[in-house]
């Protein structure tokens, strides 16, 4: 019996959030589209099922719990305030289900047909897919023949050389995101977003929390300031520290008793961190094999595939978007390549992706977000800045909300005052950012930014203060 | 003994937001200013002292306090959970002072004379000050001849003609701020930003709550879908609302077992409302009286000091700016109209102060928080409109957070697509509003809004999913 054939304007192939971004605008562009994508529970890719959303919820629940600790300073007594381990993961999976539910109920809505099943590359302009049905079971096979199709096949946790995870022992997020357990200590390999949010996560349970980063500070692609600040903020918060770690991935012994591995600086002596588990967040592989690319003329380059600034892979038209075309591997940035991408197709108005004015979030305790250029990148290409900084202690809303930990700094070209960098740590600063960003796509400078009113008591006139102190001329501080 | 005679470029008289961010700024651009407040405590005037700190001091409390009476929907387990009055007291008050210290020190760094005594205007340029010591007592005379004075003193609460606060029964906001009673019951008369919030607050701390309302919405100038929206939750957690309220000022009746008014619609039949207390929260009187104000060709019209845009009376030499200058009666918009006035004073970049590009917030549970045009007066200007209004209940963050109540509504000009107004109500939207200030400042177009990458998860992309919204491409709703 041969193959059903459809045809479409555009495929999409996976549903993370740059594919079901694509398809929704693709849809509400009036465009024919398919949605393919082998998760049965449905849309959302790594971010909702095994990112962003559910890590968050966790991370709510203990920035819960730590006030709740503290709640007596603001006048509310509670006794016997304790984490219900299994109640935290409970909840967590009921919002990962209700949020999958929500966003996989919109294909309706903005016409899209979801096709749920594995999908392959078949040159660029066609992909085959082995469909399954609900329970994962094979359906039979399904070919698509589009105009353009984006690949947004997304990535997978990736571990060092030698380093493998066990699922018990050694423990990558997709392991700890399917379980309940806290362990009595935990060695967080990697302090980027990811290693961050979940030794402040552990932290908060009450683990013993030892974080090991190979570059010289946590959240490391940040700001020199932050990069300070959140190790001062983790140390307070007894999180042991090592950066600038070097340990050997294939001598990480693992045993019923638990972890071990010889920690030391380069060329120093190094000593034995032991624990009960050890998390490996070193980062992500896109997932750019068993796709197809082959039958394509798609390039592949240090593990992504390449694409111009409209998300257009060297094959007119092959687009990538999300994590699997690299680029920031943030799920706010997939949706918007998605949606460049179907403009680009769709001959809109031609928007081309800037990674520099796209925001970065870390939901660990204190919060780090950040936008632009750091002090470190202006002085690698030889800026004139002036920089203002608002210490979170001269926040009265920072002071109301019992967390004065962290800054918010700016920075601006010393000549035109146009915005470079903004670089936020602190209590809830994630929220604070997107006005950083609507700035930074309207080209403000810091006057400007500094001109519009901010209301007052909020966090948020930590941003405006430190826009008028990049001339000297705070207000509050 | 002749007085002593001093003189200045400036002199502020009032220390609140707007005469501090008058004075700071003077003294930042090389002005020689004096700064007089007749406060022992220190700067700050109402915001500060009796006004939005203490006040979301409090709501802080009662909002950690709902939150933990909840906790176990995030996994958090406690017992006994319950405040304690006098803690958030003794927090509020500690709060106060701690921010009145932090920003009466600014007056060294920023050079300005501080001199604490009551002034009053001889003429447009010269200021007779009634000098204290810090225990209040007067320690003489000091005349301060100025180029240019900026009055800035402020307002008081305002009852309704008839009815009589005393402090025990009929409360204002000075006297619940000076107190750690929490009534068993209290009919809260006026339902703008002070009425709400304490209706919040009392309703969270166990009270029986009975907000009255003469206009048809709680929060009266807000959109109309905010107070409906605003009604709605109020309700929904308790709290008695009477909107288009009518009763006698005059015939309410307080003893020692409560306090008694006959309430009705308009025309119709009253019934009598009950409580142990009420409190009175029907706006705010500007300070135009015994400053001297005849001395000088200033106007007065509607109890406020008439000014043009940047806040210059009708005497030249003459400013007013905060609550004296009515306005928006706004501790932010305050501190951008003390900036103006000195602007133009020194002759730096003309400023108009625009109110429609100011934002105004509400504490309550929910917050409100909005700038520009409601739809309303779109309505009555004539403006094509599209709008686009993005549900919490689709925010990822706001299922994490566990509070989906409200919206993010935004008004743009059908034609232009240009911001018209932003319209906010849920958890934390306080902290959102200042991206659309920065935006309506940059003159945004929607479209812009929209195509800014907010971070994810964040309640912030529920202005940039509203935003797409106006033209029907939201993505994740």
């Amino acid at each position: 019996m041969p193959n059903e054939t459809q045809s479409y304007d555009i495929v999409v192939l996976g549903a993370g959030t740059g594919g079901y971004g694509a398809a929704f605008r693709a849809g509400q562009l009036g465009l024919k589209v398919a949605l393919v994508d082998d998760n049965p529970k449905g849309l959302g890719g790594t971010c909702l099922h095994v990112g962003c959303i559910p890590t968050k919820a966790m991370l709510g629940s203990a920035d819960l719990l730590d006030r709740m600790k503290h709640s007596s300073e603001f006048g509310i007594t509670a006794d016997d305030v304790a984490p219900d381990p299994e109640a935290i993961a409970k909840r967590r999976d009921k919002i990962v289900s209700r949020l999958v539910k929500g966003v996989t109920s919109l294909t309706k809505k903005n016409k899209v047909d979801y096709i749920l099943g594995r999908g392959r590359l078949e040159g660029p302009q066609q992909v085959r897919v082995a469909t399954i049905d609900k329970d994962g079971k094979s359906t039979g096979e399904v070919i698509l023949k589009a105009k353009d199709v984006i690949l947004a096949t997304g990535s997978r946790v990736k571990s060092l050389p030698g380093l493998v995870p066990d699922g018990e022992r050694i423990v990558t997020s997709d392991d700890v995101l399917r379980s309940a357990h806290i362990p009595a200590s935990i060695i967080v390999v990697g302090a980027g977003a990811v290693g961050t949010e979940f030794a402040s996560y552990y932290a908060d349970m009450g683990a013993e929390v030892t974080v090991l980063e190979y570059l010289p500070g946590l959240v490391p692609l940040e700001d020199g300031d932050i990069r300070k600040e959140m190790e001062r903020a983790f140390k307070k918060r007894g999180i042991k520290v090592i950066t600038s770690a070097r340990f050997d991935p294939s001598a990480v012994k693992a045993d019923e008793s638990g972890v071990s591995v010889m920690v030391g600086p380069e060329g120093g002596e190094p000593s034995e961190v032991r624990a009960e588990q050890m998390l490996v967040a070193t980062g992500r592989a896109a997932n750019v094999e068993d796709v197809g690319l082959e039958t394509t003329r798609a390039v592949v380059d240090r593990g992504v595939v390449v694409t111009d600034g409209q998300m257009r892979t060297a094959d007119p038209h092959l687009y990538a978007v999300g994590d699997v075309a690299g680029g920031l591997w943030l799920a706010h940035v997939a949706t918007h390549e998605g949606i460049a991408a179907v403009h680009a197709i769709a001959g809109e108005e031609a928007e081309e992706i800037d990674y520099v004015k796209m925001p970065r979030a870390t939901y660990s305790r204190p919060q780090v977000a950040s936008i632009g250029l750091t002090s470190e990148q202006c002085a690698e290409r030889g800026l004139k800045t002036k920089v203002g900084k608002m210490p979170m202690m001269a926040s009265g809303k920072a002071v109301i909300e019992g967390d004065t930990t962290g800054f918010v700094k700016v920075i601006a070209d010393a000549e035109t005052d146009e915005l470079l960098g903004v670089h936020m740590i602190g209590h809830h600063v994630t929220e604070l950012i997107a006005e950083s960003s609507t700035a930074m796509l309207l080209e403000a400078t810091a006057w400007e930014v500094g001109a519009a009113v901010h209301p007052h008591p909020t966090l948020s006139e930590a941003m405006g203060e430190a826009a008028m102190a990049v001339d000297g001329k705070s207000i509050n501080f």
